[in-house]
């Protein structure tokens, strides 16, 4: 059975030694010391480590039954939501005014991460409540949010986010679940949606439902699509529960993964429900809470990798087969430990880079998303909404292949249900498809966020870019190990925007064939510009003889691992890009 | 639920207008004509789509059940079984003294990959069989090979091959069965077993275990490994089934895949075996018939992508969602079919040209084994076990990515079990596994084959790139679209290995911790190679004026996909290589 440690250190690291976060101008973050950021992650992973981890396993075994419309989740999700919710883990990032902790959003995704390596299926239900109380606080009526806010953060609610339905997904101007406005100012909310992660449980007395809909009469396409609030039961004025509402769980889904999350049918007969913002502008409100929940499936990426890749490591440090080339560095056992064969390590590294520089890349994303919401900084808003498609596109993507590797250390045994590292594949899976498809994530970083703002964010990351570089320079073995591959990769990455600009004006297919490429090199990009910046806190700490030379000597040793080995990935992308669209549009349709 | 269409026409353009069969010199290859073929390839195709297809899906969901010592296959796969040995497809390529068929193992593996693609886990038991049998018909003694070969060849028994131990997979040097000779010429067998695949099972009426043991007094490490026949039931002289033998099923694996077929824990308790060959040389007993058994999983590998990718496209076609960028194609409709896509189709010709790659691959493969087998041509023999470690280690990796690519196709429908997309992936993950793991067949190219007869078989398949592009240069759009590619990618093959050379002779760890990019080098370098050669190939037919001209100039789109998106990989696989072992290599165990 696999097991989970805390990376409590190298989270520390990222929020303390490359962000600063306890000297940033962001507010809040000057509560967020060393010692305060530590106390909460400890206390974070003792719930993660103690009580989500050993449900893991469970939750993918027994997954959740529906008997007479109500779900059963495993064994265990119950306590361990109550537990959850009386460690006030539900609101950390909520206003006060409102029951929530009032924390960072950064503080919330380093314990989210913990949370979710330790039990990625449990943590949705978390994340789907964090994410419709988002909408709702956005763009929800005060009334709407002293209903629903309070009992979410407390976690005696929970929330849901409906969007699919079977003729859409991606196409959302396909909405065919109608809402007829009542007299009394509901509406009545008809039609069918699938796929509705935590639609139904047995964990929560109530769940709030957010649901895109059509009212009658309004435009066509996703510029008719109203967003409304529909609770499982009704809400008295008093905050207690009234009657069932017209909304049922018509079936479960099967999976090749996330068993523990109730993937729903959701029917809704004439429910009530009520218009949150204004009407037709459902899909802004869907947008503005998107950054947030795109963010935290980039971080389900990494996690999956990093609890693979922490049990992968465990493995190849025990399993004893064959004998270091260089000689044996166990002559009095059978064989040495595996981890000695250098193509375990290329395996090991690669997982190690990636999750290590996913995590600095996700709490740079938070760090943006503080800083946009808490001082209204447009820069920051703008930079974060272009990287979001990378950072949810590359992440996912990367973090699926480190769980593919860290199966592939177990050989056989990775292969066996025993070791529990399937299950971490086909978990870690999903996250490449919800949230928006990783090929539409690459459209939208190509057709929609590379040209907003008339390309400025991209050039203000090109700045960036440079300008880390220039400041560095005179660090020989920072200019050499990082900056130099920096560079040259961030050049291609130039290249690709250029050949885009030129050649997509022409033919838009040209840009659109080449977009996944481009989301790719982006990220790679972005994970170099990542160990860069830790090279330099790592070697900054060593300068100033901050104690524990291994820690720090071990991540600059990783980011040169990634710097020359991860990131000529780069050129191949810009090559795949700069060959157009013409073999991409070869053939047909008929001719597949 | 998925379908399988037998590419039949794909098939019979590999066999005949790129290897041209039919002219080759190999015996036994003039009575492969276009009809002979065509009719074989058909009738295979039936019982692939018409038996073993529909019993896929129910063999994942039931898997196999461990009852009082006896293994329950799943519904319909006893009834297959009995179709398949009707059919005579269980000997096809086997010494007609035998009671085989007497074809060439090109058309096994070409009739093969219906079955694979139409159920992986079903065609184990018939590829252990052939294993098994191979083995016999190399090593085994007249007597053995009359007892067993004739009722395995009929299906009314099967085979399998026991190597793995819990304390060694790789390392057979660890072995610990113990064969105790007996005053009657047989051995006494002792020991475990374990992920021993059809190992016991409920569809034929004896088993035919081989199994590598030692025999005590014998010399240490694999040197003193000898391999057994050990059948489940003894045989009387008459051939009828005699006592139950002293080997049982312990227990069966839970797997992430191929649950139709039943991964056991062979116990063997003083069962009475027979050594096969001679005493201690067990382990190249078992090398003679690895390229084969490990061509038959790079077979699986490119199987598993092509049912994948048949399933991909027709949801790709299928399914509307959006509009096609340069104006609607289906006006009249709601949305556009999702083919329409720059994206999807990037990732459909990403599939397309891997599976048809690797099929070329394969069946040049098979026909060198073919030619070394029948024809006892060394060069073809040195030539096919250069490139079984590539074949192996690189099909199987993108094989699997194809069924990756193939599930994201589907969006959020390729991670549900109804659509049965997810199962081609979890059945796929196993090919990289087993038969060595895809890093040891690294190992196997780097350290054993590339150095072998001084280099001068991988100097010859460098001859033959170059020979084969300086014939064709003529041809101005071969020249362009595959040629100078091709070209460029040999040369990057050609540095990486005299890397190797030059800086492997200093320090081995810079050979080794590039192996596996050398292994994905290579595959890229053999498919560059396949595709020239089909692109060739469909061209002459086009000249020639054979008809269907859309499925040659098809051919030739999908190559030029190939040559310009997949083959700069090459590039990216030297950058790696070439940074040598010191990242890989830095960290000291603990640090990781």
């Amino acid at each position: 059975m696999p097991t989970f440690t805390p990376p409590i250190k190298d989270q520390q690291f990222i929020l303390h030694d490359v962000l600063k976060i306890a000297d940033s101008d962001i507010p809040g973050y000057d509560e967020l010391d060393r010692d305060f950021t530590s106390a909460v992650l400890e206390e974070a992973g003792k719930i993660a480590a103690n009580v989500l981890q050993p449900l893991n396993a469970v939750g993918d075994r027994q997954g959740c039954r529906l008997e007479n419309g109500v779900v059963r989740t495993p064994e265990g999700f119950k306590d361990a939501w109550t537990q959850m919710a009386d460690g006030g883990w539900m609101g950390l990032d909520a206003d006060t005014r409102y029951g929530g902790q009032g924390m960072p959003h950064l503080l919330n995704t380093a314990t989210g991460e913990l949370f979710s390596a330790a039990n990625m299926a449990f943590q949705m239900y978390v994340g789907l409540s964090h994410g419709a109380a988002s909408a709702l606080y956005a763009h929800g009526s005060d009334q709407q949010k002293e209903t629903y806010l309070p009992p979410i953060y407390e976690g005696r609610w929970t929330g849901t986010m409906n969007l699919t339905e079977p003729q859409c997904g991606t196409d959302l101007g396909l909405i065919r679940t109608k809402a007829e406005p009542q007299e009394d100012g509901s509406y009545r909310i008809t039609g069918q949606k699938i796929w509705i992660s935590a639609g139904e449980h047995d964990m929560a007395d109530n769940i709030v439902h957010l649901v895109l809909a059509k009212i009658p009469g309004g435009p066509d396409g996703i510029k008719g699509i109203s967003l409304f609030v529909v609770p499982k039961f009704l809400v008295n004025e008093d905050g207690s529960l009234g009657d069932r509402n017209g909304v049922s769980c018509g079936g479960l889904e099967e999976k090749m993964g996330i068993h523990g999350n109730a993937t729903c049918v959701m029917n809704y007969d004439g429910a009530t429900g009520w218009l949150v913002g204004e009407a037709h502008k459902g899909m802004r409100a869907m947008f503005t809470m998107m950054n947030e929940a795109r963010l935290s499936v980039a971080l389900q990426g990494y996690t999956q990798g990093e609890v693979a890749y922490q049990n992968a490591l465990g493995f190849a440090r025990d399993r004893l087969q064959g004998r270091d080339v260089t000689g044996a560095q166990a002559p009095e056992k059978a064989a040495d430990p595996i981890i000695v064969h250098p193509d375990v390590r290329r395996n090991l590294m690669d997982q190690k880079s990636i999750v290590e520089g996913g995590r600095a890349l996700v709490y740079w994303g938070a760090e943006m998303i503080d800083r946009s919401q808490r001082m209204g900084d447009a820069e920051a808003e703008a930079m974060i909404s272009l990287l979001i498609p990378v950072m949810k596109g590359f992440l996912t993507d990367k973090g699926f292949e480190t769980t593919v590797l860290a199966q592939q250390t177990l050989g056989g045994s990775g292969f066996t249900r025993e070791w529990g590292l399937e299950q971490f594949v086909r978990d870690a899976r999903i996250a490449m498809i919800y949230e928006g498809t990783n090929g539409i994530q690459s459209l939208d970083l190509v057709g929609r966020k590379l040209p907003s703002n008339g390309g400025k964010t991209i050039m203000a990351f090109f700045e960036m870019v440079k300008g880390f570089v220039k400041e560095n320079e005179v660090d020989a073995a920072l200019k050499e190990g990082f900056l130099d591959p920096l560079k040259a990769a961030s050049k291609d990455l130039q290249s690709a925007a250029m050949y885009f600009m030129q050649e997509g004006v022409k033919n838009p297919l040209n840009a659109l064939s080449g977009s996944y490429d481009f989301m790719h090199l982006f990220g790679h990009v972005c994970l170099g510009l990542m160990w860069a910046k830790m090279a330099k806190a790592a070697q900054e700490s060593l300068d100033a003889g901050a104690g524990d030379e291994e820690f720090y000597r071990t991540k600059i040793a990783t980011g040169r691992y990634y710097m020359a080995r991860q990131l000529p990935a780069t050129a191949m992308h810009l090559a795949r890009i700069t060959s157009g669209a013409e073999t991409v549009m070869a053939l047909d349709a008929a001719n597949f």
